[in-house]
């Protein structure tokens, strides 16, 4: 997994998103992802009657818990929902955000050719995003423009949290040497063929214990996005055990609407705050019970 | 397939996508879609020399071709890779496209939840678009918000044009029955079922004509959206032949580079006039050899 640091267009010395992670890690003492999900409905009313509301609701979530966190992830529906404002809001987001700790695009892309260059380009040279997340469906040549991005992480999509994700994702399939696997499983394999610049993870949902423990073993050193927790019930201790590789490193167990409006009160940050740090250390202690890392 | 019209947010009658689409093909006498696909590297230098470039390229292609399409399908990844002026632009470009012709966002998203839910809102409440792309991977409930909205069209991805399609769309997996069928053609009986309201189509590349056909079978009366003729060498006639349904307003044919850059003079307006003209009565043509539908 260590990839070498590369030049961006600037000739800038950029570090890889895996060394970033695990410096964050490492200074943060965290395996806990904030997902800054801006949704006017939950934000803070005080808050949200201002014009810039967007970028200032993340500049106290972020200045309240950046010594708290080993990412963000601000999935990108949430800015689309709001118009030029969120577009502008997001790019502002990623720029607030300190450079020791990285910023993923949650985007689930996933289109061809030119295209698939296109919504690269839009991430990793306007955003300036550190990694993405993009969706398996239309095959390898469809991710090679982010893949060819070797400073940058590629989250595929694999095992996705919600309810429906087996209408497709559990469906068997034939696999080499005439094996019946699930598509997860399948996708899994291929994203470890894929993985020949050292950039790749894999999103697997907290709320299949069982089926996390199976990526691990396909992939035991591939960096794992592990969403729901928290709402959507995913069970922690189960998750953290499952997801663990040799080097805990490797996890990032996403939370989002939990810490963001943990208050809708003038003390939004500061509940924010007091949620991230219950988190990150429970967290920790899931990761204790399973082997000494930190 | 007929959907009654409904009202928006703001009161208005609005018309379903698919009764648009048949209008507009009535009218127009054509099942070409253009696809607003805008590249700085390709538009005539003059033009994309302009601040607002994006914006009056757009208007100069759709003055010189909005008689002679069906809809026009912008992929959202083009406008996103410009930044916040790609992002106004699209929203300037829906919006100067005559009711008469539907606009298709090619986003190809999918999400879950609220975050879905999200970006449903951000296609059809913020930027307004009739139809919308998007990805089944993550399965119905991701789909919910999309469906939801049935005056739009929701136009699943099911066969891909590019030459990757085939690394998971190709598996071939355990469907009901016992049957052995690849994932497209799974993902397409899993559309029908998710068709309640009858506004879904499908996107089936014009590369894979033998797929095409099996996919109208199975879907003998959903809209086909059909990229990959041009550039990328799919068979026009072939795709025809294949995709025709009993009611030959259900395909719309996409041809993006080749109308949008198809000189880059000063004439680039009345070259893409031409060149639409061309594929648009080609595809007539094509239809007459398969039946009379003009």
């Amino acid at each position: 997994m260590q990839t070498a640091s590369a030049d961006d267009a600037k000739g800038l010395a950029v570090v890889a998103f895996i060394d970033q992670l695990r410096a964050a890690r490492e200074k943060n003492q965290s395996l806990l992802c904030v997902g800054l999900d801006v949704d006017p409905r939950l934000a803070p009313p005080h808050v949200v009657n201002r014009d810039d509301w967007i970028t200032e609701f993340n500049r106290g979530i972020i200045e309240a818990t950046q010594d708290l966190v080993c990412a963000y992830k601000p999935n990108l529906a949430f800015y689309e929902s709001q118009g030029n404002a969120g577009w502008q809001a997001l790019k502002a987001t990623v720029e607030m955000v300190s450079d020791e700790v990285p910023v993923i695009a949650d985007a689930k892309r996933g289109d061809i050719g030119n295209t698939a260059e296109a919504y690269a380009s839009a991430l990793f040279d306007f955003f300036k995003f550190d990694a993405a997340t993009v969706s398996p469906y239309l095959g390898e040549d469809s991710l090679t423009p982010f893949l060819e991005r070797e400073d940058r992480g590629i989250l595929v999509l694999c095992k996705t949290s919600n309810p429906g994700s087996g209408d497709l994702q559990d469906v068997l399939c034939l696999a080499a040497d005439d094996r019946m696997i699930p598509l997860w499983e399948l996708v899994a394999e291929r994203v470890v063929s894929w993985n020949t610049r050292g950039n790749c993870g894999m999103v697997v949902g907290a709320t299949y214990p069982a089926i996390l423990e199976r990526i691990r073993a396909i992939a035991p050193e591939m960096p794992l996005l592990i969403p729901g927790i928290g709402p959507q019930a995913g069970d922690l201790q189960a998750s953290v055990t499952a997801g663990m590789p040799q080097d805990a490193s490797l996890i990032m167990i996403n939370a989002s609407r939990q810490v963001l409006y943990a208050s809708r009160g003038e003390d939004w940050r500061e509940a924010a705050r007091a949620t991230a740090l219950e988190l990150r250390d429970s967290i920790n202690q899931a990761c204790a019970g399973v082997m000494e890392i930190m």
